[in-house]
């Protein structure tokens, strides 16, 4: 591998994440707030480091391959995280450094999980930076220094592959550097259009960043405890609708840029998506109208709000759906799994390889009905090759193996069986809340600290899609290149 | 699709229960029980169907395709459990028949999960009927049918493909028929060997009856509500060794009979089996004696019993696993979805499929690191087909698919997550017992009749591996043969 590539370019990672938090640094003089100095110490560290790699560590060559990507990719992620943690500790806001670290993971894996048993006393500039982490995480931070970047190549697409979820990566226009660009606009402007709309609500400038940071990055983190539930309707539709656009393949609205309505509409993967969550706040809402006793139209907003918030894996609650009905909360474990579109921030199973299983499974059919015949699967009206089906299966099968063990691994915690399958199920997609101890009102502050790297870990291996961490630590990708 | 044929063939099989039900009527008769009228009548309607079946529809043509084996499969295992069902009920002992048709698929299926509140008070005659059922189900009724029936061709071997459980089914010897019988003689052999062992431990012939047929059938059905927990140690260790024995794929008891040695004892699948038992019931040997307090030769028996007795999908108990930490329960659960080997009687996911799935996410590995390479996948010696790799991870989505839609629909009946979750996993497996209500001294009667028809399909749909059952519902196995 060719490590020196792979530090150089973790290098520019931390000075990216340097400059990032200048952004809680302002909100923390503004409040005027002591926390200002962790973040200059936070920043001090990640620019030494930055530095230090970058112009310290020159590739002699700029090759960049699949294993490279996976390195890439996995280590900045891994280090982003041990740094962001700092301001949290060095404040003291946060005293247990594992505590902190779980925090950040949670935040640039936009899942939204939290150790915090009182988020309302943490300070505004730590609460800006944790909801911020969410924005970074959801598109990408690798995605971004390639955006910005002036020396990105078009190489840098195997950074691209390893850190966007989804089945298939693509770029959207010829360069990898262009796609990042017009990706991260598109990203910025969704998530201005939501503060606007925030705004417009009566919500102060600083709860309309961070919510929109929240519904865009699809995170969940939010500074009160009580989630979205004091809130108007307005806003929580606002956020309903916000939160199922930031779970759509963001491809399709560059679709919609370059005014190629007909394509964007006939996407597969957006009606499915689309009829799944029709389907289950209809579901829930007529159950938990009958059972628990609301209103028809507080029962479709509850619904609306907490199957839009679990399905793109946001994880914001305005009802303690941990008392709703067994029915109720089986579909929304049923939609944590499956997740949002691919190419969009959201995280789980995703909706498209979800539709490419049923298509794999249909073709099983074929097969076993017609052992000569021979068929092929197609996807958003493209044939799809044995590869990417094979990609897919496997993905399920490491997925299942990843869940189960990290079932295993958190039930050594002594806690409810509900609370650690949901707890595994919740983080490994991203989500944030489960059921049980760790349900919307409740947190993550039950697991004791083993627990809790290991569900860092796994909220880290789900947000980059298994693959590229689990192969970084294969033997193979250590063979060194030339 | 040929139906005369297929008619035909489900007739025999009527005929075949008609004839196995003598066995429960000659226990009625010992011992004197009022039940051997609702035998006697059950034994006439199959008959007189089968003979139906079998004299008035003439197939003409014996033509036997992939399609023909699923329907077969299928429809004659929803018969056998309706009619299989009607002594339970006409003898007044059930008297819902819906709980009776679930007692009956649970057996035929081998899972062992039963609606009795009070299985002590059922006549001798129906205790030995609801294990003997486990005993025809767990090799599968319609290769015995084979084995036994004069008819038989190598065209049968698409129904033993489709009755047998595994990834390949393949035939021992050039005959599908001769196959089929050599199964069965070492079934029966190791049966009686097992009612031997039992009687030299002071059981009575029926018990020891009762429990081999348990056993053998990895079922998990007995005479007592306190499972096996009241025996002596020897009997648990001589169950313990005999699940075991049958959760092993039989094939290798072949190879053994022909002297094949080696190619037996190099089996992959049976050491990754041992490795798994072995692991779990160290694992659970530990965490039960620090945390419940047992002794450790205690710990070691009870953990040894019931790792055999989940990962075989047997299911007895000898102690209420249900009350032990989440961490040993955990690891059941996870033995709960791997299963036994493949070819043996045993449920679950199957051994040989989890290293299946385990080499083929290696060679993902391999094309994400080197994309152009081509690397081939070995399994027992020989190198697996594309096909078969694609086989295996299908099942795994239609596996979870269906697992998960279970258990979305059983939330319906309000109970705890717990319970819906692990009668899912449980029933699908084959296995019988789950948690919490549904634990290894409680019972299934607390749910409603819609969640038992869906547990009852589940069973059926697990034991027979999904694809022949919902092919035979799919329309293009419909089309008309010439």
């Amino acid at each position: 591998m060719n490590i020196k590539m792979v530090l150089n370019t973790v290098g520019k990672i931390l000075i990216a994440l340097g400059g990032l938090m200048l952004l809680p640094v302002a909100v923390s003089l503004i409040y005027g707030e002591k926390c200002v100095y962790a973040f200059i110490a936070a920043i001090g560290i990640s620019l030494v480091l930055g530095y230090a790699l970058t112009v310290l560590v020159k590739p002699r060559n700029t090759n960049m391959y699949a294993k490279e990507g996976f390195a890439i990719v996995t280590v900045s992620w891994i280090i982003l995280s041990l740094i962001g943690a700092l301001p949290f500790f060095l404040s003291g806001e946060v005293p247990n450094y594992i505590d902190a670290v779980f925090e950040t993971v949670s935040g640039f894996t936009t899942t939204g999980a939290s150790i915090l048993k009182d988020v309302e006393a943490l300070s505004r500039g730590l609460i800006f930076w944790r909801s911020f982490t969410h924005w970074i995480g959801g598109m990408g931070v690798l995605v971004f220094v390639m955006a910005i970047s002036p020396t990105a190549t078009d190489r840098s697409l195997h950074i691209m592959r390893a850190e966007m979820p989804g089945p298939i990566v693509g770029k959207l226009v010829p360069k990898a550097k262009e796609t990042a660009k017009i990706l991260y606009i598109i990203y910025i402007v969704l998530t201005l259009v939501e503060v606007v709309f925030l705004l417009c609500g009566g919500l102060s400038l600083f709860d309309s960043a961070v919510l929109s940071f929240g519904t865009a990055g699809t995170g969940g983190f939010s500074m009160k405890a009580s989630g979205i539930a004091k809130y108007s309707s307005y806003v929580q539709w606002v956020i309903t609708a916000f939160m199922l656009i930031f779970g759509v393949n963001f491809n399709l609205y560059f679709l919609i840029l370059i005014k190629r309505f007909k394509m964007a509409i006939t996407s597969s993967e957006l009606w499915v998506y689309l009829c799944i969550v029709l389907a289950s706040i209809t579901l829930i809402a007529a159950n938990i109208s009958k059972e628990v006793g609301y209103s028809v139209s507080d029962s479709i907003r509850y619904s609306a709000f907490q199957v839009s918030s679990i399905v793109t894996t946001t994880g914001y609650a305005t009802a303690d759906f941990n008392l709703w009905p067994t029915f109720s909360k089986a579909i929304l474990v049923l939609l944590m799994f499956i997740g949002g579109c691919a190419g969009s921030t959201a995280g789980g199973f995703k909706v498209s390889r979800v539709i490419m299983l049923f298509k794999s499974v249909k073709k099983e059919f074929g097969k076993l009905l017609h052992p000569r015949s021979v068929s092929t699967v197609k996807f958003e009206g493209k044939t799809l090759e044995d590869n990417t089906i094979s990609g897919v299966t496997n993905y399920l099968a490491i997925y299942m193996i990843c869940i189960l063990l990290l079932f295993v691994g958190l039930s050594l915690n002594g806690l409810d069986f509900e609370t650690n399958a949901t707890a595994a199920i919740t983080c490994f997609n991203n989500v944030g809340p489960g059921l049980s101890l760790v349900g919307p009102f409740g947190g993550f502050s039950c697991f004791n600290s083993f627990s809790k790297v290991l569900l860092s870990f796994a909220m880290l291996l789900g947000r980059l899609e298994i693959f590229p961490v689990l192969l970084f630590f294969t033997p193979a990708t250590w063979v060194r290149t030339k």
